[in-house]
């Protein structure tokens, strides 16, 4: 008998049918003997629907009233879930975030968790009852709703399961498990048994669409461990955890290939002290998170300085620098959104220096030129033409994982 | 200056331009200088849709559950009109029915309210904030959501108004006030200036659906004036008080009719003591409200009951009735569902015994045949075929406030 946590996304309880599928789910894992704490995101397009509702009475409402209007969302999720559930004759209670004091701060709308303490979830579980918790919302200290933005409810359901001590944390999505690489672009990809946090991290910041960061770096601070497995399959997933034990433990986690990247270079800099501060504090100031950065030597005695960021903040970045021309004094800025950002992580590339090399011998051997390189402990990134992404990934991963495993 | 409390129902804030349309009431309202507090119901057929989707998974949720759902339906539209507010740039806040602290008992579905005390509205009020309330619901000592059934969002109007001894409490409608009959049947009918608290309590009963009798009643034990008025109509409503002051005060105060009326009659019952008890209490114990009670002497020392009911309840009280036909001894039951009680209303009634023969002259001068008569203190009604119903209730009003005012 063991306390699991299972967090159902909004695809996942879209329509009636899908509910019912979840709550069988649920149901198998209480018949037998579990504690059973289900976390569940907004039904389908409910979210998106409010936003065009409230956009269409004030396109900039404040964000405390965005919170109240979102938050609705979720809460029918859960009614209706826990109505299946009792049809199915099992005890059952559904708890909005307020109900289960899923104290955040009053950051609306991207709100972070400071406090569950979770006495009203254990009461209920003591009782018996499966317990089905609105994910993505929590209560600041007005007593006001919060919602916790993007990839909330994976968040919501983490934090649950650390606050309670949760044997372990079922992140239930529309893919099997964790890939080698993304199994619609890369048919031969494999699903893992295993993977460390560090390398769940490393592979969803570059585009690996599994879990949201910011679940899996709370997994990691609370130990909390992860699987990520499908709804609709009936088979185990992807264990995330801190350290792997599997047999046959590769070298390499995964590959992963990003698009929405785009590169800002500035030509021309003066070579002296302090350009690169002065550059990325201005741009940490207007919080645009930047991701690779490469300094090269220009002509007579100038330097250039490339990095890249998020596609949506390419507008926003380059207006900035360009606002502070004259302070940071380069002589020209160009951009390049046709990027794609092919990477591979694993946390054996550090005492592995052979691995880089046989990266770029596959990208050279189906001639993709590389535009940068970027490498860290767990992972190598390169840069290369959008239009080369997909054939690029194939490559590095066939590289890695494909039939000829003699590489690995 | 003053704190008024306003109500507005479902169909004031089913889309974009009514929920804007409140708005500019509510922004009118404090322009003046006045706290305003705004309570809300769900949009349209919001509530409908959201019974529709939990009946669909489940024929009998608990009403737990069903509570926890609808609750939502009130919570979207006081977040959708506080961004209105917000985009005609004045200071608003939105809140649950927890989040005010509305305390009721847990009878999910039909909650009755406990305790309001009102500390986060007077700060929020302080703060010089308009407040938009949602309607209909409350919390109860567990912490869980419950809703207040029926009309349950002009008694959150009228509870609100009462805890913070507002100066006036307006039920916004799609009718202009309380009218002297139904003007859509009475097509001279007039609009009341006045009325006391008794009078809307019987006229309401009478199926004039203007106001819920609980939001009444509650208006009346604390003293809360009401103004019954026009969301689309900018006019003075009509006055719902203690007593009345007016010059023009007429005798009576309404004429009301209503087709949700069915009779049951048992024939050939002993006439022996203790009968009608007998047979009222199993109805009591069933909850079944029994409205006109007529006993009439029968054949061979037997005497008859006919009782009226909502039509609703016509199908369970004979399955009762005939559960217990051995007990209750009764020769026959017929039942006729092609009623309306037709009826006025006057707290001036008791003191003029002319009052009856007027209503009963009214309709002999229209040929209509009374089949049972009921008196109070401050209401006449009658039974009659409801063929006849609108002529019956055109004739009464006629009589007592048509042109021929000679009759008063």
């Amino acid at each position: 008998m063991a306390l699991i946590v299972q967090k159902f996304g909004g695809s996942s309880v879209r329509d009636y049918e899908r509910i019912f599928h979840v709550a069988n789910i649920i149901a198998d894992t209480y018949r037998k003997g579990n504690d059973v704490v289900v976390v569940l995101s907004a039904q389908g397009d409910t979210t998106d629907e409010l936003i065009k509702k409230a956009e269409e009475i004030n396109p900039r409402p404040s964000r405390r009233e965005m919170d109240m209007l979102l938050s609705t969302g979720e809460q029918i999720s859960i009614a209706l879930c826990a109505m299946a559930v009792e049809k199915l004759g099992l005890p059952v209670i559904s708890l909005t975030g307020w109900q289960v004091n899923l104290k955040t701060n009053s950051d609306y709308g991207s709100a972070k968790i400071q406090k569950l303490a979770g006495e009203r979830i254990r009461a209920e579980l003591h009782r018996k009852n499966i317990v089905i918790v609105a994910g993505f919302q929590g209560i600041n200290k007005f007593g006001d709703i919060t919602t916790l933005g993007r990839g909330g409810s994976d968040t919501t359901a983490v934090a649950l399961a650390a606050a309670l001590r949760a044997d372990l944390c079922q992140i239930y999505t529309d893919v099997e498990g964790v890939f080698t690489a993304d199994p619609r672009t890369v048919p031969n990809a494999r699903k893992l048994d295993e993977i460390t946090f560090d390398e769940m991290l490393e592979l969803a910041s570059l585009g690996a669409q599994v879990l949201q960061n910011r679940s899996v770096e709370l997994a990691k601070r609370y130990g909390v461990q992860m699987e990520v497995l499908s709804s609709m399959e009936p088979k185990r997933g992807t264990i995330v955890k801190e350290v792997t034990t599997g047999m046959e433990k590769t070298l390499i986690s995964g590959v992963a290939k990003d698009d929405n990247v785009a590169s800002v270079s500035l030509i021309g800099l003066e070579d002296v002290p302090g350009v690169a501060y002065k550059i990325f504090s201005v741009l940490a100031k207007n919080r645009i998170n930047v991701d690779i950065i490469l300094q090269s030597i220009g002509r007579e005695s100038t330097k250039d300085i490339t990095f890249t960021v998020a596609k949506k903040n390419l507008e926003r970045a380059t207006e900035i620098l360009r606002g502070k021309q004259s302070v940071l004094m380069f002589n020209d800025m160009t951009t390049n959104e046709n990027l794609s950002k092919v990477s591979i992580v694993g946390a054996g590339m550090i005492n592995n220096p052979g691995i880089a090399s046989q990266m770029f011998e596959a990208l050279y051997s189906v001639g993709i030129n590389i535009h940068m390189i970027s490498t860290s402990e767990m992972k190598i990134s390169v840069l290369i033409d959008k239009s080369e992404g997909d054939i690029a990934l194939k490559a590095v991963h066939d590289k890695f994982f494909g039939t000829r495993s003699e590489n690995l």
